[in-house]
């Protein structure tokens, strides 16, 4: 069995490349990690192939797909600011480049499973407390109605019998390792990473604005969990909202004076952006998600212990 | 100003654009009406431009549109039970065309009006009892999900800016004159129209199910009303679930007693069509329509009102 991830260079999936080259629930022969910058491989291991491709391509997503591969992981993506931008880009590669890949799996691999990286960006608009499984999407973002978009194309491609499609609708990630990324949601990982790292950093949002975090190392093994869930027991639906944790930007920043003291805090000053404000103001803070728990899908304990597990693997000097 | 209804010799289109010719509400100097099948004039009118045109090509949906165009109608699609048994024919004219006609609206006609004709069907799985504005789409059908990913690129091209997008849920449409269609709902007309013209009728679906329906007239005036609300009153969402009244198979056939007699509902058989009705089932029967009332919509009064209509305008022999 083959196993592609697409956006394989990307942050999600270098870390879930080196997720599923360590576990041993999951077997497979092969994993291909595509890329439209050739990814490298994130541990020596003789399963893994490195592909240079640009998914916008209907011809390079053909290539990619094999009779043998049994799963998909789906994450390449323009993100949230940068497909606000340039609109034009982010049809290409996230509503084209997703029916590509949907139309290889259908015909090269009928049956296969496809894991879709969708987003709460889906939902906007006016939101009741508690983002129910049947609160309808209302995006406020090219971005999110994308995702939208490619939700009901893996729906519906599962429906049929096609591919075997799971949806999952990611909380924003926090802390994120690197660099600031043009997501809308970059500064949720960097008024963490940055005072953390000595660096002084700007945040563009109010400090009473709510948040729905996941760490990425939750979102990883819910990833590996996506692709063993049984068939059934997704129901009408194959879209689920994935678990995160609640909290203020102002709550966040409280996590940090505890777990690392005022000097590092004081890094942070705030300016509000207005677009950045106006598209993550847009999305929802608070989820029922005890469909997604059922499923077997898990979430991180406090934003505390999201803080303390960075500084330990990521931060820059961290031992992996 | 030009007006292009797409789908111009369908059922709706033509009576759209006949209701268009005769109202003086709307001024306006062309009226296009675009089909794959060359559509005919339903007055004689110099106002009236007819094209053959298969928006499934980008080339012509370009030529269709001018910077003179001020109102588009999108009502061209492949129905329902069609969508289903021709997936990629579904794609190519449900979602693929309106993307081009979105796009040409965009670079050629900037800031248009444009109504996009949705339907009910984009509802399915686990339902409440009473739809709401913010309850999720869930398509048990590729036609559904097709119509559904129209909504969102609509919403989003008017939220930039490119358009000025208005989507319509349609009810399901009774009592449709002519002959039976591809649609899953066909029998929603034909168990009403053919034991008025004297022929037998199969009913394909339990007589318990509860339909959403709409006449024709009530769903034209709607898509006239649909041009004139200002784009204001619509907040995050451009879509619109349009009014209809909830009656079951067994009602609209009392009602038929009532209006024609028990004569005429001899002719009508039961036999279930197990394809007909998963897809006709998973569609719901009663919905919320306060949004749609504050902006403008109608109903019709009752089902014994919209058969005495048909039988005055519209069955065989009647006087239009
Ligand atoms: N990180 C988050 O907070 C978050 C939250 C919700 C959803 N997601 C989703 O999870 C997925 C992974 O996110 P990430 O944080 O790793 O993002 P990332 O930007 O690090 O990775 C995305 C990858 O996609 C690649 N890509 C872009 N265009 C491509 C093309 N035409 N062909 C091939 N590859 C292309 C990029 O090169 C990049 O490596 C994305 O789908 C994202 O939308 C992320
Ligand atoms: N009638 C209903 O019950 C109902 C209910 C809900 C929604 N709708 C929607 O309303 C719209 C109009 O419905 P209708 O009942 O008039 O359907 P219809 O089938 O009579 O008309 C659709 C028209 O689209 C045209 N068409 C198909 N492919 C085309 C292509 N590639 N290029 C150009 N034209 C093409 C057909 O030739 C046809 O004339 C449709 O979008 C339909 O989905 C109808």
């Amino acid at each position: 069995m083959n196993i592609i991830i697409t956006g394989g260079a990307g942050f999600l999936g270098q870390r879930l490349a080196r997720a599923l080259l360590t576990q041993d629930q999951m077997q497979f022969s092969t994993l291909t990690l595509a890329d439209v910058i050739l990814p490298s491989a994130p541990l020596a291991d003789p399963r893994v192939r490195c592909v240079q491709a640009d998914l916008g391509s209907q011809a390079e997503v053909q290539a990619l797909v094999g009779a043998d591969t049994g799963l998909i992981y789906h994450l390449a993506a323009i993100v949230s600011s940068h497909a606000e931008a340039d609109f034009d880009l982010g049809i290409q590669v996230n509503i084209e480049a997703t029916r590509y890949l949907l139309e290889a799996a259908r015909h090269q691999a009928p049956g296969c499973r496809f894991v879709f990286s969708s987003s709460l960006a889906v939902f906007g608009g006016e939101l009741p407390e508690l983002i129910q499984d049947n609160t309808a999407v209302c995006p406020q973002s090219s971005y999110g109605m994308e995702k939208a978009v490619c939700e009901l194309m893996v729906n519906d491609y599962a429906r049929k019998g096609f591919i075997d499609g799971r949806v999952l609708r990611l909380p924003t990630i926090s802390v994120r390792p690197g660099k600031p990324n043009k997501a809308a949601s970059s500064f949720a990982s960097g008024i963490i990473r940055e005072p953390l790292q000595g660096e002084a950093t700007v945040c563009p949002v109010s400090p009473s604005l709510s948040m729905w975090l996941s760490s990425p190392a939750t979102v990883i093994d819910n990833f590996i969990r996506a692709a063993q869930v049984p068939a059934e027991a997704f129901g009408a639906s194959r879209t689920v909202n994935l678990p995160g944790i609640t909290v203020t930007v102002a709550q966040m920043i409280e996590s940090l004076r505890r777990v690392a003291g005022d000097e590092v805090c004081a890094r942070i000053s705030y300016q509000e952006d207005e677009s950045i404000s106006r598209i993550v103001a847009s999305w929802p803070g608070r989820f029922n998600i005890s469909r997604a728990q059922a499923l077997g899908f898990v979430q991180d304990a406090d934003f505390d212990a999201v803080i303390r597990s960075f500084i330990q693997h990521d931060l820059q000097g961290a031992q992996q």
